[in-house]
Parts: structure tokens; C-alpha cells; sequence
């Protein structure tokens, strides 16, 4: 018998040679219906795979990560089933899981595939899938793998295989269809209900533009048909909302070829966005006891390896600047100079805990096929802070910084949201972490401790901390249910250490602070595309670079209309006036599609009574009110950052 | 006869021959007595020197730069006579005016020259000055000089005259001292009635540290003993005020080896002075319908061949980072990056003017020696705007910028301040100058109007135009009378064609706009450090860091103290308590020494008659006042931005 253990820590035990699935269906039939694969003592494993010895087990399902992925993997194996029934004699070269699906690269000799196949592609996957043909798992001698794809010709596989050791090598066959494969999959094809193939497109070999061009076959895959549609019309609606054609019909932003891929200008109605992200982050911090600095965007080498950046992290930074026989390089966080900052003159316990933010430029180097619009950038601006603080005041100051997203995730209206708690692996101590037991211990403690008591969902990973502590990344949903991941905030007991950085404790002794790297809203560039997604371009009034735009039926309105912008103007409401010389619905239409929160009609009628016609954006008429009337609420609304 | 054309355009004739001495006296007695050179045809010449054809002049007197530098460089002849007097065979290499004064380098041979033998050196040059020895002008063909100073050994002027032509050779004697020159000089050494050696340097030959070590002796000299003493009086005051020692004191910002050398980090005290002043720059802006952007601190190599950055000011540039075959350069000024925010979208004449704000940070290359703490650095945050608009457009416009120039020196208490209106060369057209005769004759005279028209101070200075348009450099005086450079103000009629900016005017035709470069608080940088000395770090309340400082005498009176605190913080008064467990005297003297403007001393009498006792910094005793009253008070003179 072996020893099983279970997420919730119970001990269970079971023959040795039994599988994930197998236990699965000792717990419930349903559950066993639902598992898509296994982590077997920290390794993703085929549900089906017999487990020899004692083990840690989870039971993964469509909502983990990992098997998701799993369902996407066997799902490009049956793609490329349905690809060699169709096309026989393709070769393949690797289908991995992406973010929304899977993909597979083929070579198809001569033949060309185009659109039109892919319907009679998605037909026969269909048709195998139906078939519950179960994928199974074989090792197999190197030479004996050589020798086969060198019988069968096929260069792709064998160069995979030059990469791989005796003993690494398995095969995984489902129905008429067998590949080189690490694994895992799913028990069989019949999981696999819904499907469609997305585009095609050429990828060279190894992304080397040197060698061969193949095909690449996208394709999503889901467990029933309602998740598929749902996905495709998100995906619609993903394509009205997409933030580059938003940014360009609100001029929010821009890009030049003299500037640089990946550098995002900021036109005048961005800018008001994100001065007022900007507004509230400020007003945020000063109440909750946060100080501001301004630091340069560049530093010398000797920073960067003093803080473990170089080189550990040199390829996602800008090259250097030589000068005067020193290299400066961008920075690519503004945490180093915050620690010199903190450095600059003595500290007690008494200033701690310290708390220093800054609306910090950093720069990383992405490479240029790996940018998208503001998504994937080179300048980032963030709403960054780092938290010093002693052990003991770590519990509340964490639980502020925590408090603070949720704040903000109200603010934006943002429902579904999910805190992933990155572990560390104790084995891993002194390796890929730093080696200190207790203090991770008694941070992780803490960390899930707040997590818990503040009602915050949020999901557990070993071994996906960061090298100095543990980690919470910040998923986010916008409201057509699409993710996004916006921040991290960071535990830190080991910059303190390299940049010896010190107070003076009450008993008079020099300490090491712990640090919270945290920077709620991300990126402006990361958080505004968001937003033009989530609220489609029609921003809530306290966001809208114009919030209300004055429309007078003819000219002789004008000077009307004008006296109104004016008056608003004064109560720092961003007004204006339409004076072109078009007919009235020619003006409401053009200010809808600027996603104008507030148009003011003004004709006879309301000039004479010292009033305005109100039409809410999207909502049409609101009825005719007095200008003070509005004045003070739209104020109210904007004051209190109302969504609506 | 020829015609002299004097500057208010009057032309009057005089023999051939006639010095610029002469058509002083022939004005008045008292103007001779004053004239230290004269700007002839734009060329600077001894007020001595015959004038043999027509010509525009300018006498030059101690309030003129030209005139003051004649001065100084004078008075480094006058020093050599006194040096060569005692330290006979010493061989001089170059003695050119400075910013407040001049200097000479010398080569002592073995001896060396003491900050002792200083004194001895000032008597001589006095009795020197006392004898009235007139500077006197000779020509000299090449070889005969190279003779003269190969039969003398002196290789530093064989080595100036290397690189001289004949008849650009010229020598000045005064007194027992000649010297290769090329002038101008004073008339006589009487004019030199204040003298004043202020400290000795090594400096190397050339400035090459693979050469010889050079003495250098800087002076400064006065028309009048009153002049001198009060500069001297100005040197101590400005000793206290020294911006670098306020700035470690008041915890404005520090510097780190790590970051890099004219670098500055903002501490917060630093920070919200920074945040002050960028609030005060955005509501007038926003008020004079300006309109903000933000753009990356990067650009590729092509935007800056295009704007003529490279090559032309490549040496006030960093050096590139080189990513993809691509070279990026840091920005040292924001106009290419407006200029493509503009172009970003087409414009019509109904856009215009268009007026673009940003905080931008630019990067610039100071050559180590050169950087001085906030005064020279290498990193500038401005508040920086160009304005395109317009011709039609420009005198308004240009005029609100002065304006706006004039309404910031009211806020910061500038009194004393000067226009230095720089114009172009109209020989140089097409060379030195866009050659666009009509536009720099209009717009010259546009701004000229301006300057008059708004009685705003002004110099005009001929031939010191920016490349592209007439400039205005704005200097300012500190409470202690030291002037500092703050801004400039340009107007630029070629950038706009350079970038192909274009706006459809009325016509319905393609017109490119002119453009003014302004940034009227020129850098945070030098700005804070100006401030940091006009005020000698005693700020107006509403830029003061901490601006009430609440004081209770004992810890009875926290919980009072820690009321009052909350209740000005709730109002946006940045306020903080001394909880220190020290007598009231020292927590006095200790936030008199952090220059808080208010401070509020609490006790048992404050405390049950919810009041408190004031006291303004720097002069003691204000009265009790009740709490509400106080706050009333201190959020009016933050909210007016009052000086007191």
C-alpha cells in the first residue's frame, strides 16, 4: 500500500500502481468524470499514469491552469490526427497549449492549406473525438526512436529528439495517431466536445527566418458547446472593444515609426486618463501615509548588480549607455532607487514603516513580435511603491496593501478578480530561493492569513515565488469576461540584504527591513488598455477626457452654450462647446461615438429658462434640468468616481 | 565723414578715424567716463580702436555682458603684469573672463604661488591700476611674432599662434606687460578701482591631464569699492544659502555614487515641492487652455537627424543604446516628440493654437567637471510646452507666455529680472539662420512689441539667435542679488518644416505652423536650487514640506497635539507632530532649524480652550488663536500661494 495525500492534507491509502483517475473515481464517479490530469508530487502527470510510490496529489480539472493546458495539448494531437487523416504524409514539428487554445506547426511538402480546410479539419477532429479514444503512454529506447523517424524521414522529430536523453523519451498514441510527446494528456478524446479551429499562418522553423516556412494551425478546444459560443462571442465583443482601435477613435494614444516600437505616445485625452489614475493613487497613498519621491530613469551597472539584476535579468533590460567608461542602463523597476533613497540618511524604527511611491518610468526590452498595443510595451509607467517595514508591522501593512487593490477593484467596477499565491519549494532553499526557513514560513503564514480573513479569493502555487519571497499576482476579468493579469505585489527579505540596508531597532541594534513591492494599478499602459476594454471606450465621468459636451441646435444658441461650457469649466469640469455648423443630430451622433459621458441640448427653450436638455451617453434622454442642477451632479458623480 | 548709426537709430557723422571714446565724449563727458568698449558693426571692439567707414555702434559700459567681460579680461592683464612683477620668468597661457570675474593660467616653472602670496599679488595690481597705463592695441605679422616668442621660450603663446593666420595677430601692451591678445580691452587700468583674488587651482594645460599641471589664479574686479564689498557680502550670504547644504539639511534630495554623478534623487521633502510646483504649472495651464501629454524618455537615431539634434548637439547628448540595429538616444528636449504628437492626427486652422504641455524629464551630457548640484546636472524634469500656431496667431499668443512669465516671478517674489532678447545676423542667412528673412524681421519685431508693450524689461543682443528663431533667455535675481540664467523662450520657425507639420488653413491649403519652445520655471533642478537660495530654505507656506509643526509640551498634551494634526491634515495641510519625549525649547530650536513655517505649541491653557499658541518661523510669538481660526488663516495664505 501507498500513502496518498490530498491538497486538504488527508492521508488516504490505495494499492501502489494506482492512478490519479482511479482515485478520483474512489472519491466520486462525478469528479472522476471532471479530471483532466494530476499533480503528481509537484509534476503534472497523465491521470491515467500508475503512481508507484507514496505521493502529494491534486486532481486537476478545467479550471486549473495545468489542466487546461493538458485539454489543449491532447487537443493538438487530435488536430494534427484529423491533419494527417486529410493530408497524409505531413510532418510535424511541436503543438503546444497557448494562452487561448493550442497550436500546431506542419510541414505539408508541396500542398498548401488554406481557411477553407480548416471546416473539414474541425469535422474530422470532431468525428475522432466522438471515437473516446484513450491516449496511452509509452517509453521508448533512443535508438529505437531514432531508427524509426529515420525510416519514416522525418527531420523535425529527429531533431527533437537530438535534445533528449535515454529514459526522457515517451510516444503517446490516440486512435490512428502517434507522437513523440513528454506528456501529459487526457484520459481520452471524448472530454473534447467543442471545437474550432481559429487561423492559419506561416512560422518558420525554430522562428529563424533562415529556415523553412511551416504551417501553424491555431484552435481552441472546450468541455461542452455552451463554452465554446460563450468564448467566441467574447471574443466578438474583444474585437468591438479591442483597445488599438478604441486608443485610435478616442485619439488615446499613439505610436511613430521615429520614436520606436513598443513607446506609446500619449495624446491629450490619454493624458487626462491617466492623470487622473494618477489623482487617485495619490489620494490613495497620502491617506494612507505614503510619501512621494522622483528618481532618474537611468543608473549605473554597479546598482544593477548590487541588486542581483545583472544578469540575472539583463535580457528583458534596455542594452547600456557607455559613458565615461561606465555603463548606465534604463531602469527596468524603480526599486533599487527607492532602496538608495531609503539608504540616503539613518533610519530608526521610528521612521519605519516607511513608504515611498512614485509614478516611475521604467523601460524592458520585449522582443518586437512579443508587443501589442498597450498590452506589451517597452515604457511602462507605474504606480509603484516599496513598503519598508520591521517583522512585526508586516501582517497590517500587507493587509493595506490589499485592502487598497480591492478599493480599487470597486472603484473600476472590476466583480471577478483572483490573488494567486505564489509558494515557495523548501527542497529549493538556498537554490532557486533564498535561504531563509522561518522567514518564508512566517511570511507565507501571514500573507494567506490576510488573504483569508479579508474574504480575498485567491488560488495557492508552489514553487512560483519570486528568488526573494513570496509573490500575489492579480488576475482580473473585464466585464466581457476576458483575463487579465494586472500587478504583483511582492514579499522581500533579501534586497534589504544587498543594498545593507538599516534601522536602528529599539534595543538599539542595526536590522535588515522587510519589503513590499506593490504597484496596484500595473502599468498605466496595461491598466488603460484594460480599461478601454472594460468599459469600451465609455469611460465613467471622472475618467472621460471630455465629460460633458454643450450642443446648441443653431448658432444663435451659441454664446448660450458657451456661458454653460464656461460655468462648468469653473467647476473643474472638463466642457465643450459643438460649434460646428451642423444640424443638431449630426452633433449628437459625432459626441456618441467620442463616448461622451454628458451632451447638453441647448435651444430656445432651454436659453430662456436657463436650463439644458441632458442625454446620457448610450442612455439618451435624461429631461431638461437647471444648469445649477446638473452642474451638481455631474460634480457629485465625479467627485465620488462613480461608475455610473 | 562717415555715418555712425547709434542703437535708437539716430546716424551721426564724424571724421574718419574717430574712436568710439570720442563719439562718447562728444555725447556727454559723464557717458565717456563709462564707456568700457564698443560693439561695432557686432563686432566688440576697444573703445579706442579708429572707426574708418560708416557703421551701427553700441558703447558698452559695466551693465553690459560685453562691457563687464572687457572688464575682466582687462583686469587678467593687469594681474599677469602684477604676477609676471613678482614672479619674474613665469610663462602665461590663456586668461579669458568668467561668469563673475576671470582667471589666468600660469606656468610658475618650479616656483609655486600660495593662497598667501594672494595678497601681495592684489597690492601690486592696485598700485598697477593707479597708474593709468592705457591698454594699447599693435598688429604684428605672423612671423615676426613667432620670432618674438621663440626668442622669449615661451611654447604656450607658440602654441596660440599656431593657430592663427596673419593679420589676425595682434598684442596688447599696458604698462611693463604685453601679451598675444586679441582684445578688446578698456581703455586704461584707472577704470579697475576694486580688486579682489579669490582663490588658486591647479589646472591642466589644455585641460588634458596627460599635460602639464598649470596655476590658475581667479580674481574679480569692481568699478567701485561699494560694487565689490557688496559682492563679497553677496558671497557670504550665498554661502549660507549654498542650495547643496540647505538641500542635505532640509532633506530636499541627496546624490549616489551607484545612480550616477549629476543625478539627483528626490527625497520626499524634495518630492512635494517638485508636486507644488507642478500643480501651480498645470492650473495655469489649464486655465490658459493648454493641453498635456506624455511621451517616453527614448527615441530612435532618425527622429533626431530629423529634428538636427544629430549631429549638431550630439555632444550634449548621451551617447546611444544600440537594440536591433537600431540606435536610441535619451531625450534631452521634448519638442520632437510634441512635433509627432502633433502630426499624429491631422489639423486644421480650427485646432490651432495648439498647445502641448508636459512634465518631461530630459537627459543631457555635462562633462563631470562642469556638474555643480542642482545648478548643472545631467537629469532635467521641466515643465515644458510648445505652442504651434498661427502667424496671425503668434503676438497673442507669444504675449501670454510672457505674461504667464511675469505672473510665476510675482508668485516666487522675483523682483529683479531681464529679457535677454536674442536676434539674428541678417548677414547670416542661410548659414547661421533658417533663411527666412521676412519671418525673422516679423517676428523679431513681434516680440520686441511684446517686450515693450507689457514694460517688461529687455536687452537685445544681435547675432546670439537660435538657428531656427529669435530666443529669449530669462534671467533672475535671488533676494541676495546673484543672477541666475532660469529659461528660454523660442521661437522656431523650422522645426515645423523639418517634421513636415502641416495644419489646413482657411484656404483649405497645407501651411506649417510656427512653433514657441517655452518652459517658464526652466528645470526643477535649477529652479529648487534658486529657490532653496532666494528663500534660504525658509519656503512660503504653501511649498514648504511640512508647513505646521504641533508641539506639545508634554506627553499630556499628544493626544490634543495629535487632534490638531488630523484636523489640518483633513484639510489638506500638511502638518505632523514632535512626539519626542524632549523639553519644549528643543523641539522649538529643532523645527526652526527645519524652517517650518508654523508651529503650534499646545498645553493645559490651549488644550481646555481648544487653541493653540503660534509661532511663525524666523519670528517668534503669533498669539493663541483658536483652532479654527488658525487653519482658516494658514489654508488662505497656502491656497493664494502668498509669499509671507
Amino acid at each position: 500500500m501507498i500513502n496518498i495525500t490530498l491538497p486538504d492534507g488527508a492521508v488516504r491509502q490505495y494499492e501502489k500502481g494506482v492512478t490519479a483517475l482511479e482515485i478520483a473515481k474512489s472519491i466520486s464517479e462525478g469528479l472522476a468524470r471532471k479530471v483532466l490530469a494530476a499533480n503528481v508530487n509537484g509534476q503534472v502527470w497523465d491521470a491515467s499514469r500508475p503512481i508507484t510510490g507514496d505521493a502529494s496529489l491534486k486532481l486537476l480539472t478545467w479550471t486549473d491552469t495545468d489542466g487546461k493546458n493538458t485539454f489543449w495539448h491532447s487537443s493538438a494531437h487530435l488536430m494534427a490526427e484529423a491533419v494527417e487523416s486529410l493530408f497524409p504524409g505531413v510532418k510535424f514539428w511541436v503543438g503546444p497549449p497557448v494562452e487561448n487554445g493550442f497550436y500546431y506547426d506542419m510541414d505539408l511538402g508541396d500542398r498548401k492549406m488554406s481557411e477553407e480546410d480548416l471546416a473539414a479539419l474541425e469535422k474530422r477532429m470532431n468525428e475522432l473525438a466522438k471515437k473516446n479514444s484513450a491516449y496511452t503512454r509509452k517509453e521508448m529506447p533512443k535508438a529505437e526512436a531514432v531508427r524509426y523517424f529515420t525510416e519514416k524521414g522525418d527531420e523535425y522529430k529527429l531533431d527533437l529528439l537530438s535534445g533528449l536523453n535515454d529514459g526522457e523519451i515517451t510516444f503517446y498514441t490516440q486512435g490512428n495517431f502517434t507522437d513523440l510527446c513528454r506528456g501529459p494528456h487526457i484520459p481520452n478524446t471524448s472530454f473534447i466536445k467543442a471545437i474550432k479551429l481559429t487561423s492559419i499562418a506561416g512560422a518558420y522553423w525554430k522562428g529563424d527566418e533562415k529556415n523553412k516556412m511551416l504551417t501553424r494551425v491555431y484552435g481552441v478546444t472546450f468541455p461542452s458547446q455552451k463554452e465554446l459560443d460563450e468564448y467566441l462571442q467574447m471574443l466578438e465583443e474583444a474585437k468591438k472593444r479591442d483597445h488599438r482601435k478604441l486608443g485610435k477613435e478616442l485619439s488615446i494614444f499613439t505610436m511613430d515609426d521615429d520614436v520606436g516600437p513598443g513607446l506609446p505616445l500619449w495624446l491629450p485625452n490619454g493624458t487626462i486618463i491617466i492623470e487622473e489614475l494618477e489623482r487617485l493613487a495619490k489620494e490613495t497613498e497620502l491617506a494612507a501615509g505614503y510619501k512621494r519621491v522622483v528618481t532618474p530613469h537611468i543608473a549605473k551597472e554597479s546598482m544593477y548588480l548590487t541588486s542581483g539584476h545583472l544578469p540575472y535579468y539583463q535580457d528583458s533590460m534596455y542594452p547600456p549607455i557607455e559613458l565615461e567608461g561606465q555603463k548606465y542602463y534604463l531602469k527596468a523597476m524603480n526599486c533599487p532607487h527607492h532602496h538608495k533613497i531609503f539608504a540616503a540618511e539613518p533610519k530608526s524604527y521610528k521612521d519605519l514603516p516607511l513608504r515611498l511611491a512614485e509614478y516611475g518610468t521604467c523601460y524592458r526590452y520585449e522582443q518586437s513580435g512579443e508587443l501589442f498595443g498597450l498590452m506589451r510595451v517597452r515604457c511602462l509607467h507605474m504606480n509603484d511603491a516599496h513598503i519598508y517595514c520591521t517583522k512585526e508591522q508586516f501582517y497590517e501593512e500587507f493587509k493595506a496593501v490589499n485592502d487598497m487593490y480591492i478599493k480599487y477593484f470597486k472603484i473600476f467596477g472590476v466583480d471577478k478578480y483572483v490573488m494567486r499565491l505564489s509558494l515557495h519549494e523548501p527542497s529549493k532553499l538556498g537554490k532557486k530561493y533564498v535561504d531563509e526557513p522561518e522567514l518564508w514560513k512566517e511570511t507565507e503564514e501571514l500573507v494567506r492569513d490576510v488573504l483569508i480573513k479579508t474574504n480575498t479569493p485567491f488560488v495557492e502555487v508552489q514553487d512560483e515565488a519570486a528568488f526573494y519571497g513570496p509573490k500575489i499576482d492579480v488576475q482580473i476579468w473585464s466585464t466581457i469576461g476576458r483575463e487579465f493579469t494586472l500587478a504583483t505585489n511582492q514579499v522581500d527579505f533579501a534586497q534589504g540584504r544587498r543594498f545593507k540596508l538599516e534601522f536602528t531597532n529599539q534595543d538599539n541594534k542595526a536590522e535588515t527591513p522587510l519589503i513590499i513591492h506593490r504597484a496596484p494599478l500595473g502599468t498605466h499602459e496595461r491598466f488603460i488598455g484594460f480599461l478601454l476594454e472594460h468599459y469600451a471606450g465609455k469611460f465613467p465621468a471622472w475618467l472621460a477626457p471630455v465629460q460633458v459636451k454643450v450642443l446648441p441646435i443653431s448658432d444663435k444658441f451659441l454664446d448660450y452654450a458657451k456661458t454653460i461650457s464656461q460655468k462648468l469649466k469653473k467647476a473643474d469640469i472638463r466642457a465643450e462647446v459643438d460649434d460646428r455648423n451642423e444640424k443638431i443630430g449630426k452633433k449628437i451622433r459625432d459626441t456618441e461615438l467620442m463616448k461622451v459621458p454628458y451632451m447638453l441640448v441647448v435651444g430656445e427653450k432651454e436659453m430662456n429658462e436657463n436650463k439644458v436638455a441632458v442625454r446620457r451617453q448610450g442612455k439618451g434622454d435624461a429631461g431638461v434640468k437647471g444648469v445649477d442642477e446638473f452642474l451638481n451632479e455631474v460634480r457629485t458623480e465625479i467627485e465620488e468616481r462613480r461608475s455610473e
